[in-house]
């Protein structure tokens, strides 16, 4: 239990001084945080908020959007990406979570939109070093690989992470991207025995899936994903670092904060535990 | 563009005779079945109306659905995938179309899902060779996993596909389902190299997906397969047979079939010849 963190994406609609208090409230210790919220409510006001509540802060989402091939557009997505890694600095947390970028417009060609993602990731390297944060190439499901993301298994990113060194560049290992995978428990050993399981995430895979599939994250077992599989390979592979629940879901949204953590909780024990 | 062939599905609003007169016209020799629709205009009809328009079929859709574990509900299975076998035999396809089916309610266990099909394709073999029709494995999109198709990869349909003689079992390499993954070229190879590359089919990917994605298909052109790429992969592999282009989508079904046909030809000209 103390080793859980909770996506603040999965009760959003609680401010950031609600999420602080409801986490404290419910002896959660641990959130990962995302970008908009975070430079709404200031970022160092945040980062305040977070210490005088004595939450870690296990990950920042996310940086990455690295496939365009226009220079200019290039540019703005790497000085976005470093202000991302300013931001996590700020937080507190080693671990900016990167999700690739999708195909640009009209482009058929994934292997050079890939290629494109493992030099912005070279170029943003040394950046991430000096600010002590790890970039965490999160593979989102295949179904995402046109307009989000490239990078669409565990194997693929682990292809492009180990071009750079362990304590720079890892993976998220996203139990709802990766499920389905037959290759995930070789691809897992591979990520713990290198080093690079930068972050362990949660949230089921339940069907039918919404218009546009964004918001389809279902509640810990709702689904049909094996949690204590999972949790399993990724601690057989020497992961011991958060294990963060992350889940898009409209009715998750609609509901009062503190039933859905409660809700959550529950599910953990009984699924994850 | 002898290669052709027009699956049924793509232009569903044509009952079984306007298709046959309809690519009669449009100078289409080869079509893809759906048992559905056969059955309903009657099987023995279908296959005088075929054999009268001098008209190739290609492949039926769609034996399968073997994850179940419960008994009685496996006999009825495989009972239903020794009746589509005889109706391939009746409509001289050589090639039945197999969607594996989903994880059984409740269940959370791919890997035995994964081999009940395998055994059930163990049982269907002997039958199949008798009528002279072949098995296709076909692996859905991930996004299918769960409730629809627990083969996701073209190797994962090798896998299972190998354990049988080539002239019996083999794959479908449909485009749509198999455009994002990285080991699909060297899939390819190994399904050439075999001899089981069974059915070439094609639909475009393209973005939001519907709810429930069934029905998310686009037209060949509006979205970022690279048909030609994969057109070259499959013939090097030494793949000669039918293209069969299979789109489901419902603003296709909402036009006039002659214009759906039409658009298709020329767009089959523009992306894959």
């Amino acid at each position: 239990m103390s080793r859980l963190s909770v996506n603040q994406e999965t009760i959003k609609q609680w401010s950031l001084p609600e999420l602080a208090i409801g986490c404290e409230a419910a002896g959660v210790r641990q959130v990962g945080l995302w970008r908009e919220p975070v430079r709404e409510y200031g970022l160092a006001r945040t980062a305040r908020l977070m210490g005088d509540a004595g939450l870690g802060v296990t990950s920042l989402c996310r940086g990455g959007f690295l496939t365009d091939a226009e220079p200019a557009a290039r540019r703005r997505a790497l000085d976005d990406n470093r202000a991302a890694l300013d931001e996590a600095a700020t937080l507190g947390t080693d671990t900016l979570v990167l999700v690739s970028g999708g195909l640009p417009a009209g482009s058929r060609d994934l292997a050079g939109a890939r290629e494109r993602v493992a030099e912005a990731v070279g170029e943003l390297c040394p950046y991430a070093a000096e600010r002590g944060v790890r970039l965490a190439i999160e593979p989102l499901h295949p179904m995402f690989a046109a307009d989000r993301c490239v990078v669409s298994t565990l194997a693929q990113a682990l292809d492009l992470a180990e071009r750079f060194p362990a304590d720079r560049v890892g993976v998220v290992v996203d139990t709802y991207h990766l499920w389905w995978d037959d290759r995930v428990p070789e691809q897992i050993a591979r990520a713990g025995a290198g080093g690079r399981v930068h972050s362990f995430q949660l949230a089921d895979w339940v069907t039918p899936l919404p218009a546009g599939v964004l918001l389809g994250r279902g509640q810990l077992g709702d689904g049909c994903v094996d949690f204590r599989a999972f949790r399993s390979m990724v601690e057989s592979a020497g992961f011991d670092g958060a294990i963060e629940v992350e889940i898009f879901n409209e009715e998750l949204w609609a509901r009062p904060g503190a039933e859905v953590l409660a809700e959550l909780l529950d599910r953990f024990h009984r699924f994850v535990c």
